[in-house]
């Protein structure tokens, strides 16, 4: 049966700063660090293994994946990078304390930004240090302004059925090392979560998400790694 | 014009310890880690960029381009990893001190294994502790048992032809992190090196040693970035 195992990046410097990060390329803490190689040493002591990764285009993700396989013995394992897999975009309130932010806007606000299906927060304002229109790596990418979780989904769900599902097809295991996002996209898609339900889903920084699929990839299971 | 930057990982255990390891999977010593960062900080400051990566299937090129492309910004970019640039394969020396297999052999015997051209080291004793027979990551792979720089040119230019030339045709910058005899025979390749005097070129860890090349992909220049 095809193998599917999704984490969450480990904590990055903005989780624990408790800012919007969003495409911003934050780093990972110490504890991120090492939530990434204890996710890979569970990997390898469970008896999981891959064939094919996929990670975004961010360093958080990439470093997670990196640590993960380094401490499972494989490192050689081929990786393939996307924009598609990023975090949602925050717009205007990338950069933004999440505390601060809903002083300023009311927690109601703030609880829709965070947790609407399909309203984007608002568009950063002019001059934004955390503009990415000149950072190389999205040089042809029509990076977008913000993004609701619908329009996240709505880029990372093409590259899953163009890029990941062959692979699962073929019967490759696959390790996919994304963001919170990005991964919910994938989750509401497999498990069939309503629009109303998905933002509220939480699913923790460095914990290996397990999906058992069967061979038309409908999911029979899922699970965290660290639960059984 | 076309970039090509070739990197020997930074110092590996066996590198400290004096041991013949060849495909041997060691791991970057703390040393082997900073050189790797200041290779990456190096190019970054010096102005180079890259499109695509090249590196081994072994843990110590691989985390050498990880490290580097981590202290260039540039964790993102794309990684094709091959078995065909790992490093020499020692055969029957794997794993043994240098000095030790001199005491034994006497040092021109050592040298003529490590330093001819197409005279491989001894083949792997039966039950040898270094056998590779079982790694999946050479699974499909008829995985020599030993190799003389001359087997080891043999499988690199092919990779080379195939999967880097097309590459930099199209205008790519290429950063290839290797080993000391899979760049000898790049290096052999690019710059016309004699089959005598190849074996004799030393290549420092962590040190880019970058080409100039023309539209042919001919040599104009090869020098090692810390002394531009």
């Amino acid at each position: 049966m095809p193998t599917l195992v999704l984490i969450r990046h480990g904590q990055s410097a903005w989780n624990l700063e408790n800012r919007f990060t969003g495409w911003w390329d934050v780093n990972l803490t110490e504890q991120g660090i090492a939530e990434a190689t204890a996710a890979g040493e569970l990997m390898a002591a469970k008896g999981l293994d891959f064939d094919q990764c996929f990670t975004s285009f961010q360093t958080r993700a990439i470093k997670t994946l990196n640590l993960a396989l380094e401490s499972m013995g494989r490192l050689w394992l081929p990786v393939e990078k996307d924009w598609r897999l990023n975090e949602r975009h925050y717009g205007g309130l990338t950069g933004l304390d999440k505390a601060e932010t809903a002083a300023k806007h009311g927690d109601d606000q703030v609880k829709i930004w965070r947790r609407s299906f399909d309203i984007p927060p608002p568009l950063p304002e002019a001059g934004s240090p955390y503009d990415l229109g000149n950072d190389r790596r999205y040089a042809g990418i029509a990076v977008p302004a913000t993004e609701s979780l619908k329009d996240t989904i709505a880029r990372v769900l093409p590259y899953w059925e163009a890029r990941i599902v062959p692979e699962l097809k073929a019967g490759k295991r696959v390790l996919i090392s994304a963001h919170g996002n990005s991964l919910r996209a994938l989750v509401k898609h497999l498990s069939g979560i309503s629009d109303a339900d998905i933002a509220s889903l939480e699913i923790p920084t460095g914990q290996p998400l397990v999906y058992d699929l069967d061979e038309a990839l409908n999911a029979t299971d899922r699970y965290y790694l660290r639960d059984r």
